[in-house]
């Protein structure tokens, strides 16, 4: 008896917890926590509105809090089977950290509340799905992308690190001014830098901005093309798809028609 | 009696409106009127030549006030159903408000009038509405692209703003910061300068350009895959679709023919 | 007679110029031309081979112009129906200019014959041809880029003109500053410069940066959706395509057996 | 009898090699050693445990080459048809080499031996190969784009080569430049230097600007709609492709039925 009130209880918190009434609340205080927390970084409104401001932090975050510790008495188990599901609890908990914690690092990060927007708005949770399923296919030439940037770090610490030390001093500094290359930010600047001392520089890094926009072009194919292949039909498919399936049926009523013709054959010949 | 006449002036008020000639005049007098607002930035032909084209730009405004107030006499509540209309009618009235105020900022704002050129224009308006057309399916991605600067900013203004203030102190400045670090430009300036207080901020400045060039990416994808469905189906996919319909005939005077021969067969055996 | 004589000859340096060890020769000729240009631009070189270099030169104008006379005497009228002969005739005519006049400029452009590779070499030819056809399809879009650019520059002139004279002085200037912006180099300092006066600023800057970047990306889209279209047919679809051409002789053979049915029921039952 | 002896070793050693724990032990080799290489470029690192780098070098290089033997060994000729065979050996001769010169650029370019890793693993290989595969459809574009730099470079040399010397002094400096302005670095800088001697000089940056942005957009939807074509079919195109085929079959019947209409008929009448 007492079991099956339980699960009534649970099945009733669930429902509520699925109302759109609710779930837009949802959506509209972490909107109103994103702000205030935007809002505590300024001095002045601090000095103004800080009380408040602190005050719906804690408030939000209250919520949120029970929002979760509600979800996960709802859906118990099945909870877990859902990474979204995951993604807010992780956030959720970080953000229960800090507000106790002394650190500047944990305190700027409670900002990634934020990120829980993504999650309960489903047109963009089907979107950051729709980017982290390209991801897959992007691996191999992210490798690829990677052991260039190393080798290439490495190459350039060994002959360049004595004349250039600010850029090329440690296989660290190396690594950050190749990626910065890469992006193609001030590269000129720095292979001048280079090249005032080893003129044929020029060399490394005009071979290295070919390869690595060359590499970094075909990831970006590859992210295409795979868009594309995951791209419903085109309408004129679509109706090509259509008139074909009708082709068969009419195709297989001329065999209805034949076997007639071949059975009354046999028949009127007997 | 009377009203039959007021209508059939507005008629002929629509016509003459959309004679070529007509058309092509307006269209005239707003490249010269963007002419002479350019010209008028320059102090040395406004030396010269000011006072003639003080005078085109009145005449000009006043024509296209004119012909605004036919448009409305002549298509009286269609015109407001076609958004380019609105579209002329917001930019006029703009117009013409600046033209008796002193501020600076809304005499600049005067060669919006030029932007006329799109609505008069036929392949320009084609142009723009294929352009519009492509926001909706990017809406969710820019929400996402918004809510990360958005999201690192506020982290960003927490954790640099003391050491970069010129950069990041308030959170307006780390948005500024963070947009032009998406574009890519100067980044590496920006990274060093943090870097060299703490040392640890590269591995922001990358994620942040990593994860937003990613998503950037996705949204330039959107638009593509988008476009490419909405583009006309290819040659051989024509010829193929006509193929088929030819198939689908044949198939049916096949049909015919069976019927013929099945009747037949009937009628002969009775 | 003498006619006759005169048609066979100019028919025999037609087919002396199509000879493929003769086009081969221009080829070699036009390289090598375009190769002693360069060095005379060396000074070292033109102190030590200098009489040679220019000699070079000017054995390749003389054959170049020999060629190009001996293509207008073997093709005649046809001469001109073909842009590719329109463009090596400019070129070796202003080519035939600068030798004797002493502008610097008109000297500079010599090299501008290094440019008859691309209509000597035809597989250069097609792709300057697939080029070029993307152009038309793209005027509308470049249109609006440029309308925007202009209006944007009118703009920033009247309003950062005399805060940032050096960027938004006149016009010119501010089309170039707004190029450059639109190209993402340096943005950023432009913008600091007129914000450090006009704070509100970066609402002109990004709009135009936003804008800018948006219908750019649709110009690219534009050229990508055209070259897709005019792609040839992938194997896949030529395969199908194929299949359906078979599929439509089987159907046609079908229907003579059933007219042979037909005819024979029709000769056996009378 | 001793020939056959030979066989079967030389059997047993490419079984031996082809094992998976084996390649697995290759790779591992190699990351070891590419991430040893980077540690030597740390002088902390190297007083600390230099020796021990060291000796992981030259331990890996010695399995290197034991296995690229081994692998000559077993596989004789067929060893030399495979290009990824060619490229292991030759990165293990170059590492040898320089483990025995003094000369620091052949020091620094052993790390290209962590390059094997692509060799090494499958997927990788096979990104290598397509990306290989692309670059034959670009060789005209990428020729193009090669004559168009090089043109310019000529025409700048010597039209800027004295009002900006640090920038187009020679040829070599020209084509450096003109490289830096194609990838859009800092081009608005090297532009306002020339245009304050030249103030017409806008004209030459613009155009070489837009043509060649141009040439490497088409240059990058060369090697994109090349991707496209050799993607696969999508499952639409597929089921197309199966519903033909099926189609095919059911109208092959229907000839079957027709021929023995036509046969029976013969039969039937005489």
């Amino acid at each position: 008896m007492i079991f099956r009130v339980e699960l009534a209880r649970h099945e009733r918190v669930r429902r509520f917890l699925e109302r759109p009434s609710v779930q837009r609340a949802v959506v509209i205080i972490i909107v109103v926590n994103a702000i205030t927390i935007g809002c505590e970084t300024s001095a002045t409104l601090m000095a103004q509105v800080g009380g408040l401001l602190v005050a719906i932090d804690h408030i939000a975050l209250t919520i949120f809090a029970i929002e979760i510790l509600a979800r996960l008495y709802a859906y118990r188990r099945d909870f877990f089977t859902d990474p979204w599901n995951w993604f807010d609890l992780v956030i959720v908990v970080v953000a229960l950290v800090p507000a106790s914690g002394p650190t500047s690092v944990l305190r700027a990060l409670r900002i990634l509340r934020a990120l829980r927007l993504v999650s309960a708005v489903p047109s963009m949770r089907r979107v950051v799905g729709a980017l982290l399923t390209a991801v897959p296919g992007m691996a191999s030439i992210i490798g690829l992308l990677l052991l260039m940037i190393y080798v290439a770090a490495v190459i350039a610490t060994k002959l360049f690190g004595e004349v250039a030390p600010q850029r090329f001093d440690e296989l660290p500094d190396s690594l950050f001014t190749l990626f910065q290359i890469m992006t193609g930010d001030d590269w000129g600047t720095v292979a001048k830098e280079v090249m005032s001392h080893k003129p044929w520089a020029w060399l490394f890094f005009i071979s290295y901005i070919l390869i690595s926009t060359f590499v970094a072009l075909n990831l970006f194919i590859a992210v295409v093309v795979n868009a594309m292949d995951d791209a419903e039909p085109s309408p004129s498919e679509e109706q090509a798809q259509a008139e074909l399936v009708e082709l068969r049926d009419e195709v297989a009523s001329l065999h209805a028609k034949l076997d007639l013709l071949l059975e009354r054959g046999t028949v009127g010949r007997r």
